[in-house]
């Protein structure tokens, strides 16, 4: 599984100040830190960065390439910000997030297609959360053929079935796992050339419930949507008991192999 | 799910020094604790009992039902202390198991037909491990058909896959993963009137696995079957991780509603 790390947001009050300050410095450990702990690619959160969004998302993919070689998800409502990123950054980089909304697919995926970046497309759109399962699909089913007309290979392209509060939204939970069910075949629906992958922001389905809890309802949600498929995931990756999950999934299902030491 | 409570088996020392001795004590204190912890059955396990197995099984029946009320899952390969036991039980008994051998099959669902009692199905015969997942599902299919033939309820039939020590057998874990996806679907492959239902033996998942690894091994392994809609497990209820795992993933697929309480 791909694992995205999601320390490096603007919410982070950490992360918060030192964007404000420009140092470098705390936003370089957390990116290092979720390197060690085995994330694949580093998210990079600014918020809608409504004033100098680009110099700031330049400074940031600057600072985190260069001491920890990973690829970033570019992560701001600011279209400008994102292209900004994806000019300096190097290797494939992932633009997080993109909705189903129109104004967003015809800006957004030209982006993906001149500078061969990954996309993460989510079943949401400006009205709001989908309902249920049918909606979630018809939004991605959008999200498909606007890569298609962009000329994004749909291996690049990550649907996330959208994960929303437990404690808030309970029914909707079970429409997302069920989504993922369906996003699974929608090769096979939409008779596509490629099946598109699969992602999720998975710390959403604890918001609102006790700290305690969170972990433990993360990782669940996390071990139900990898027996269905999920190809990625966006998380954190310093909580060891949800890693440790993730490693035993891989040894149940033959992916790597077992030893007594297969945590370490 | 339907939990059937493990913990009484001829195998762990306190229970086998309290058969010697005839000790009811620590045996109902078990099954109470089972039973506050959430087990739905309590498995009685008295091993191969060749001698004097029917007063054994019986006198077991006796103090576990009398101190809880919950129904038994008869387990040891003495047929005659199998039939003894369904004799006094009150309520629906389990068997538990019956391989997919002839002349098990042949004493066994009779006496499933006559006491009313619930069968688990185990895809397993004398011939040992089966190596794939055919081989698995040639084994039910037996099962299947003998426990129509006896007229034994396939509502009543719990097919077990077979979880296999993933230390030792690492790939018979994935096969037993993939034998469970199979087993749902057999009402369709073999054009039954009912789909019979599905357990698993959890706990020789980690066996030989160090100790620390086995509470995680066995959660994880539990909400990957149940993501494919395992119907039971025969486990461990006093494992509070375990439970807390099940009771999560009912949370979340919409089973139970949702209370920032809903570990108490």
């Amino acid at each position: 599984m791909l694992i995205i790390g999601e320390n490096i947001s603007v919410v982070a009050k950490a992360v918060g100040e030192a964007i404000k300050e420009r140092d470098p410095k705390p936003i370089v450990n957390l990116a290092k830190a979720q390197k060690e702990a085995g994330a694949h690619y580093i998210d990079v959160n600014i918020g809608p960065a409504t004033k100098k969004g680009e110099d700031l998302m330049q400074w940031m993919v600057k600072i985190i390439q260069d001491e920890t070689g990973l690829p970033l998800a570019l992560d701001t409502k600011n279209i400008s910000a994102i292209e900004a990123g994806l000019e300096v950054h190097k290797g494939t980089a992932m633009i997080n997030s993109v909705t189903g909304d129109q104004d967003k697919l015809d800006a957004l995926m030209p982006l993906a297609s001149k500078y061969n970046a990954k996309i993460i497309g989510i079943a949401l759109t400006d009205k709001g959360v989908p309902p249920d399962v049918d909606s979630r699909l018809e939004i991605v089913m959008n999200i498909v053929s606007s890569a298609m007309e962009h000329g994004v290979p749909l291996e690049d392209l990550y649907l996330d079935p959208i994960a929303l509060p437990v404690a808030v939204l309970q029914e909707q939970v079970y429409n997302c796992i069920e989504a993922l069910k369906v996003f699974k075949q929608i090769q096979e629906l939409m008779g596509l050339p490629e099946q598109p992958k699969s992602t999720i922001g998975l710390s959403n389905i604890s918001q609102s419930s006790p700290k305690e809890l969170k972990s433990l309802i993360n990782r669940t949600m996390l071990v139900i949507l990898l027996s269905h498929g999920l190809d990625s995931a966006i998380i954190d990756p310093m909580d060891k008991d949800l890693m440790d999950s993730v490693k035993t999934f891989d040894i149940l299902n033959n992916k790597t192999l077992y030893a007594h030491s297969y945590l370490d």
